[in-house]
């Protein structure tokens, strides 16, 4: 429970009504109710702001004077904003110390850190102070861990892997596995190359339920400070991702890739192998980058769905798309004399 | 063992020959021997009846009269009927009551629960009779687990979470992981918003193995009752999904869209955040959803698959569609007059 | 550590410079240093030789004159020949037999055999000797495992399966959960057809890191001897493929389908069920193959990805294109005597 005023003092903005006002939760505006405090992240809300029964809203500037009475805090970014609340309402959650009876831990751990049922840890583990190690986790040879992070239950972490602090990771998420590098023998036969490298995990990044980066062939995987993954992504071996980069789900990086500094990369993009993709790009939902990017913007390649048979009857000229353009070719030469005619 | 009239007082159909003849178990008509039931759920599998082997074939009334001799059972649907058949034959395992000694069990669940080797389960959890928990699960604080309900080993369900009865969630998956939400701040880090809602799941449903579904980021993330969920598919956060929705394996669905009931979703098919699809939609496999989608029926976004060199040719011209576009206009006026022209 | 005159007494190729030259580890070209053994796989990395540390290096024959006095090892294949070495660096790992206190083993094992902490084996399965079962591994009852393969930590494989000898499993992988196969009422409910199938898995196979292979129907799912599947990829039930064949991350083979011997499958392909796919075919990453292919090749369908305006203004015209070839017949008719036309 805060009251408005206690907000602002903790996080700035600027109070509009009765400072008095408390909340108790953060909620959306069609959910809200009585002590709950909504948000107003987009103007295309704005027609569900009368009907929401808040007790107060955050809001930018310019939907201030459509408020109409309600106490509210005015700041530029609401939707950062409501974030920061999120967090004083729902603060993380912190370790519970002590080490499970049924946990296998052969390294030294600090008396700060929670390791739960079924969890193991090998040898030479260095754990920082406060960690969290859920149920059934695994943490191979060899690992480091930085203090803070939270790992949720059936994380697996294997040998030599490098995990920064204030991380997060989710369950089933698979930090270290081999790389796939084989090389081929006559015949077809495939041979196994070691993969060495490690993977190495700045700060404050979050990794999602059973995503999957690779260790290293040789040299290291490396995902930049303040990175975000979201779940079911592959990142395949000796990947550089930079700095606060984003990617959301089903996304997979192919090996030897680099991504630069705060990139978004939407859900089921892929991104084939030995590519450079320079800073601040995004990519759409479901494109498949085949080619390095060298500026930033906005790079997309998916299809509009339509209805099966609109579908059928259009992607059929897919197949032909060459001689329709020879065909046009061959009009605009029949049309036009020899001087002028476009080479198409 | 069943004899065929045994089948047929159970389970309806009309029988055709020896109704004294036994089966044992059922299979393909290719696998089918001596002592098996078979079945022809599709003309076009006619001319395999011939060379089987199986003792006994399942038919619908049209394929009767081409069986000649052999005993069968008519009836509409012979795909519906061999599952109900195959369910007599196999049915679903039952819970061997009791706690793993290596399990860590923190509430208090009945009797005729089982709860596997390296299961934990956090406190304030509820679970109905004849739950199965399979090894190395875990289940976090709050969580209610409907009667009937089977867990494969290694699942998640994370705090607060509500799993409904007689679901099948298959090993890997992951129930309740945080959301993907963050709020950007300026120089692109990114501040978590806390993921407070839960996921809640209906009665009846099935969910793959590794697949992740969310939990909701203020409200709830919801599967309908009946709903059928393949491997590897990650669910966002606030996605809702009407009853009796089947999705094949490897589909995305992002944040805060909405699924109506009986819709069917194609293997790796994406639907980008915040849309809406009606009730009985069929999505292709492949295809990227990035419309809401408000009537019944068949959609469909992919590409016709070509020999490399093919779609090299083909393709470059992607790049050029509205230069070509330009190219026939630029004919068109110079064909026809201005008075009838095509506007393009 | 081994001299340049061990590695080619063992592994073949022609030493080139001093024998007695010794090194201690393989590296890029880039990264190497004093000690390093590094290779030319390409001569696209030709120039980053010149300036390269390494004490030797794995070459081509026609890259040996460019070499200039640096010790090499000359062979054909020189990748090939690097993951041969490598292997000499970095032998594979071996089983530290015995069973830990906190693991549930109710079938006998050989006493080669290593069984990690939370793992849990059911009754009646059979392992081979040497095998490495990771911590937090579930073994489903009746399963057999062949000698000398390495289940990582967390690896989930259901009842009655079958791993065949030198295999490697990696974290998160689910081998023989429930294949995906309902049969359908009216109104749409979902009948569940039990999965009685097995997972069958040759010899010298490779899988990855989360990915989930599942049980047949009726009949078995088989993934041939010498295969190598990468981290997330979606294996449905009674998918059949061939020896040698390689799958990168992130695909999803839709049931019942047959991928021949020696094929290669990108990254984020989908191959749709019932299809037949013949021996040596390459399947470029994010190709959908809706329809089977029946002679070896290579094969594709993805989109340039383009910025997001040029792609607007281009794909718009992909919801018209058979207007688009209406209109380029109709100048054709119009230009055209009715003798010569191009009928489109």
């Amino acid at each position: 429970m805060f009251r408005l005023d206690e907000l602002v003092a903790r996080l700035g903005g600027e109070l509009s009504g009765d400072a008095a006002i408390t909340v108790r939760r953060v909620a959306t505006l069609d959910q809200a109710g009585d002590g709950d405090l909504a948000f107003v992240a987009n103007r295309k809300y704005l027609s569900r702001l009368q009907g929401s029964a808040a007790s107060a809203v955050i809001v930018a500037p310019d939907v201030r004077p459509l408020v109409e009475g309600r106490p509210c805090i005015v700041t530029g970014d609401p939707y950062l904003y409501f974030a920061r609340v999120a967090q004083l309402f729902h603060p993380a959650p912190v370790a519970r110390p002590g080490i499970h009876p049924l946990a296998a831990v052969v390294s030294r751990v600090p008396a700060s850190v929670e390791i739960g049922p079924g969890a193991s840890i090998d040898e030479d583990v260095v754990i920082g102070e406060d960690v969290i190690v859920g149920a059934g986790c695994h943490i191979g040879r060899g690992v480091r861990i930085g203090r803070g992070t939270r790992l949720a239950p059936r994380v697996t972490i294997q040998h030599g892997c490098i995990v920064g602090e204030d991380c997060i990771i989710h369950s089933g998420a698979v930090i270290g596995a081999d790389g796939f590098g084989f090389a081929r023998e006559k015949g077809g036969g495939w041979v196994k190359i070691p993969q060495v490298g490690r993977v190495v995990i700045g700060n404050d990044v979050e990794i999602g339920a059973n995503t999957t980066i690779d260790r290293g062939a040789l040299d290291d995987t490396v995902i930049g400070d303040g990175c975000k993954l979201d779940n079911l992504i592959q990142i395949a071996h000796n990947v550089r991702i930079g700095e606060r980069t984003a990617i959301a789900g089903c996304v997979g990086v192919a090996g030897s890739t680099t991504i630069g500094a705060r990139c978004m990369i939407g859900g089921q993009a892929g991104i084939i192998g030995h590519l450079s993709i320079c800073d601040d790009v995004v990519v759409s939902a479901g494109t498949l980058v085949s080619k390095s990017i060298t500026r930033p913007g906005v790079y997309t390649a998916s299809l509009p769905v339509q209805p099966h048979a609109e579908w059928i009857r259009n992607f059929a000229h897919l197949r032909h798309l060459d001689a329709l353009v020879g065909r046009v070719r061959s009009l605009e030469n029949q049309q036009v004399g020899p001087d002028d005619r476009n080479p198409g």
